[in-house]
């Protein structure tokens, strides 16, 4: 997407077979970038969320493989590489998904030819990625407009506006480009439809109030910044047309595992009767686990993002402030499952379908 | 409740016929006193925050009263008194409640005895406040009783933890003593229950993670602060044995109108059969409401309680820091409103009753 007029992927090679990536950690208040340069600061940029979002996580894993291949094209290195990759986020399926990719495409080759299938293995991961989330962007838009057309009840002229609510950052910078969830709300607030969005702040880390809404004012799409627990209160208002979120995990019975929080905005909407959709890439459907709340490993993270924020001073500078007292702990579970009952339907680059086996199933031809 | 050594109650008044209360937006880093001097200082100290809670505000306000009748003993006066202080905050009730109270005793007398009366009034007040909460702790401490004997399964030996959910402080800083929602809690791990409070940090303002950890913390009751989006992944996962929170007001009907975020946590509960209970002064009930969606008016503050977040910086200091892009716009509704049919149960001072119309009625012999 473009940033001051240029455009921009979260990811690249550059010309000296480095790697870089936009470190999201100072976002929203300062754009930098970062320059990996071996699989142990992919790793890092993973772990430590300079990059983030299943499908960046996954584009990231590969170059990881690629910078292991370069150092040592070995098998057991391979396979160091992969468990050290494999180990630094536990929930997004991506990851391994992309690993595996990998390793397909180095497998059969002898060492000496490694590097190269996989510096163009990685680039092609990207690009797919980027031609999947703009498929899903289309699909969405169908949704969109239906949706508009619905509230409008026929009447040609002065549309209604849609108000759209979304949780966590499932936006391209989550991904290579375009997003999940955001990819519907570009195409549909680039094809001139009134597209409003709640974007819930998702805490701890608040990728919803620093990434969702940094992307949605660089696009100058409308948007207000809601706590996470405005979002029942504005549906029992009328005031959320529809509910599009991403997954980092999908079951093979369309249960959907997303960042904390996504599961209490699903009971809302469900109680209030407003469409809830997941948007995904099938690079996130697990197609070996069924029951996503008992199945699905749920990251704990650190509890110093619960008790520590960080933010912009009124000088300008970054700086991080504690909010809890002193000797009360705190425990961060990064991720919950929302069952495929609470799912309105999945939109993937395949066509939209009900979160269900049957549906799952009969889009992938499975 | 006890703070380093010493009894503390919210409000007092001093020697000097001034009213002192304690600043609750320091806490929880700094623990300071403030003094109240005249009606427009309790008017700002409600609308700002020094202090808060349903209880508090109704207290806050009958002082408020006393020193406009210090001033000016007249019916002009203390109408416009009443006026200013009904003004600080739309939705508690009990702010209402106090005023009408403060007016019961007052409005008959003339002009010139109406001080003293007022003083003694707003005193009794809060004394009765304090009885209040102490009734409902105990009828809490009943039902916790209740739900550690069934999760203990009969076994006299080792009884299993209570794992309470609370949102919010309902806890003795936003009662003149003891709380409401946390009143029972207190009294569970003084009488040697194990109990364990998830407490919501309650975004924007944070009155979990600062308020309820404080008190929980100065009490030495076992608790972890949350993230308000954990929740529901918690009572997915079995970690939750019940919910308990307070409630800014009560429909005749029991709708309940409590922070922003009560509902989804409720609707959560449902969905994963956690007992979700609701603690409450009958001063807070309001008989001429009946549907809480529709009516109560919800009181909108400032996005900058959203954008922007106070805690304490690595060297000690109270600092601020915006976590939202400059240019993104938020809003702030300051509680939502919880269907009666979601709540297991009403627990007041007279007594534990469903949160019906028929229960409520039965109970208060309506």
């Amino acid at each position: 997407m473009n940033y001051q007029g240029k455009r921009w992927r979260t990811i690249w090679r550059n010309a000296d077979d480095t790697v870089g990536v936009i470190d999201q950690r100072r976002l929203p208040h300062e754009f930098e970038t970062l320059t990996l340069h071996t699989m142990k600061d992919c790793a890092e940029a993973i772990r430590n969320m300079t990059v983030r979002g299943a499908p960046l996580i996954g584009a990231t894993a590969a170059y990881g493989i690629v910078f292991a291949l370069r150092d040592d094209a070995s098998d057991e290195n391979f396979a160091a590489a992969y468990k050290t990759l494999h180990a630094t986020r536990p929930t997004a399926i991506n990851l391994k998904w992309a690993l595996d990719q990998m390793q397909a495409a180095v497998a059969q080759l002898p060492p000496g030819k490694r590097l190269e299938t996989a510096w163009k293995r990685a680039a092609e991961l990207c690009d797919e990625d980027v031609a999947v989330n703009e498929a899903i962007g289309r699909n969405g838009l169908a949704i969109f407009r239906d949706v508009l057309a619905k509230k409008s009840g026929g009447r040609q002229a002065l549309p209604a506006k849609i108000n759209v609510l979304t949780h966590c950052n499932a936006g391209w910078l989550a991904c290579v480009d375009w997003g999940t969830a955001l990819a519907p709300i570009f195409m549909a607030h680039d094809a001139g439809l009134p597209v409003h969005v709640w974007v819930d702040e998702t805490r701890p880390r608040n990728q919803g109030a620093s990434l969702t809404a940094w992307e949605l004012n660089q696009h100058g799409v409308p948007h207000t910044v809601i706590v996470d627990n405005a979002g029942g209160h504005l549906m029992q208002h009328g005031l959320v047309d529809l509910c599009i979120v991403g997954t980092d995990r999908t079951t093979a019975l369309g249960d959907v595992c997303n960042k904390i929080g996504t599961y209490l905005k699903a009971l809302a909407a469900r109680d209030n009767g407003v469409p809830f959709y997941v948007a995904l890439p099938s690079s996130t459907i697990d197609w070996t686990v069924r029951d996503g709340i008992a199945e699905i490993p749920i990251e704990e993270r650190s509890a110093g993002e619960v008790t520590h924020l960080r933010g912009k001073t009124f000088e300008g500078t970054l700086t991080e402030i504690q909010v809890t007292p002193d000797g009360s702990p705190a425990c961060n579970y990064g991720f919950d499952v929302t069952p495929a009952r609470l799912v309105t339907a999945l939109i993937t680059e395949k066509g939209v379908c009900p979160a269900s086996e049957a549906g799952l199933k009969k889009l992938f031809g499975k």
